[in-house]
């Protein structure tokens, strides 16, 4: 059997990084820049999105090398879509400065012809319209994922809501929960999203891990804890590669494997919150990744069943 | 063999919660209290502390019937200790509106006779000078364990010191551990701590769980997600409560146990959120902890090796 693809549809940035540290311009970003690097360390990456003429061939030649095919990523006439932000000194919280659609403003994702009936679809946190546009292109895929935001959530409630229907996992921050619902409570949130739609639900809560919610219950993996923490940008994106990277190789959403997909999806967030924008997830090896997941599970072990002693 | 018994020393207290959903005055509580609860539903308890003329005798009696001797709590004449509150809408934080030592004030723990061999101590969050005097009473203890607070941490570092060095296992929340450290992360701040004496760390961190740190490492385990958190007052002692009771009713300290005891931590103090004040907690039987504990792993069980894909 083949390995199937993931077809990941979303933003290529530059970001312009304010961190405790010093200012990094110019850093490759974006969200399914994040997840098309950590995917690919699982499975072939099909990739949709748009740049600017400022972006640089060498970005797309390393993705490609990466098994990423970028026959998707269109480059239009003007400038790459950027974003600049502002850390706070523990790097929790971060602030937009500001953001320049540039190419984004006019892309309208056109799903190549070869990569329509990939079985694992991403949809990056796009427009809710752009969202439903790649859904109708697409052909029955086996699981489409989407993320979504605070802008649409409050902007595109009832595009979000057509999206939702059509999604199996949405990915999502504990904020975007509580906005979309109203509800405070992430499991009352969790359980009043997934009767909108998705039957999956996953809510990312940085620093504190994600919850994930389907017809079984909650489970629940921690963040990997790192001495140093870099820059958390893309550290979202990561996770959601990786997670459907894991979930593409090994082509089943059975409970365990959601599971694993959840604990590798957190591994790769670890990874990128290392180095400033995707600097350390592009060096990372099957070996470090191997390294991380052995580290990562003495860390939640419990070593062996937790009964009441006798 | 017979079960050993833990010794807890701290405060038994009155409330005043001003909660969202209403004022409650004359709650009972202290850290003391919630901890010899919790670790009832383990192994006998030996309680010291103080408390005033106008302090019920059918709490003590109440905890008497739990297995709790109670020939270490003083009367002594005035009031008890009584602190009241005001919790946050969505309860995640809270204020002290008013802190009325009263009794506590003048407090000088004496440990009764029959208590000074016990062999699994807790030192609650009271002046270091006395948790010091208990350690100068008890003869060698297989476990110590103490918790502290923020006041103490600026208050009387010197004194803080000295508790450090004679405690196996400290038990504080995030900020307290960034405050005695003055180091942010986690990680780092925990490898600081354990320089300084006790072999063994926990760090809570309220709804997002904790993590414990010893020589082979860190270990994280999530708090228990509730539909509905009523009043979180006591939810730290219950879980160090259920912590202690666990470590004293195994009679270990390998590494398998105290994870385990960590588990059974949070589903006391996932408990102690359920209701007012100890409402909830002293109706947990032991049905309701198999119960809880069970549902428990079924939210952290990644259903077999967590291992990279051929």
């Amino acid at each position: 059997m083949n390995q199937s693809s993931v077809l990941i549809v979303g933003s290529l940035a530059y970001d312009d990084l304010e961190m405790p540290t010093g200012t990094f311009e110019n850093v490759v970003g974006g969200a399914a820049t994040y997840a098309s690097i950590a995917a690919s360390l699982f499975c072939p990456v099909r990739l949709v999105g748009v740049i600017g003429e400022d972006f640089p061939n060498l970005v797309i030649t390393d993705l490609e090398k990466r098994g990423v095919d970028a026959a998707g990523v269109e480059r239009a006439k003007g400038k790459t879509f950027r974003w600049r932000g502002r850390y706070s000194k523990d790097l929790s919280t971060r602030e937009t400065l500001d953001t320049q659609l540039n190419v984004f403003a006019d892309f309208r994702p056109k799903i190549p012809e070869a990569f329509k009936s990939t079985p694992y679809v991403m949809l990056g946190n796009i427009h809710p319209a752009l969202q439903l546009e790649v859904l109708a292109q697409v052909e029955r895929p086996k699981l489409v994922v989407a993320d979504t935001m605070n802008f649409w959530i409050t902007g595109e409630p009832k595009l979000l809501g057509e999206v939702m229907k059509k999604v199996d996992l949405l990915v999502i921050n504990d904020e975007e929960a509580r906005e979309i619902t109203g509800i405070h409570n992430l499991v009352k949130a969790a359980n009043e999203i997934r009767k909108r739609g998705p039957k999956y639900l996953i809510v990312k809560r940085g620093e504190h891990g994600a919850l994930y919610f389907d017809d079984a219950g909650a489970f629940f993996a921690p963040a990997y804890p790192l001495e140093e923490v870099v820059d958390p940008t893309g550290a979202g994106d990561s996770f959601a590669g990786g997670l459907m990277g894991y979930l593409t190789r090994v082509g089943s959403l059975d409970h365990p494997h959601m599971r694993r997909a959840i604990y590798f999806g957190c591994a790769l967030g670890s990874f990128c919150v290392e180095g400033i924008g995707p600097r350390r997830l592009l060096d990372v090896t099957q070996g470090d990744l191997k390294k991380r997941m052995e580290q990562f599970m003495t860390l939640v072990e419990t070593g062996g069943p937790v009964g009441i002693p006798s």
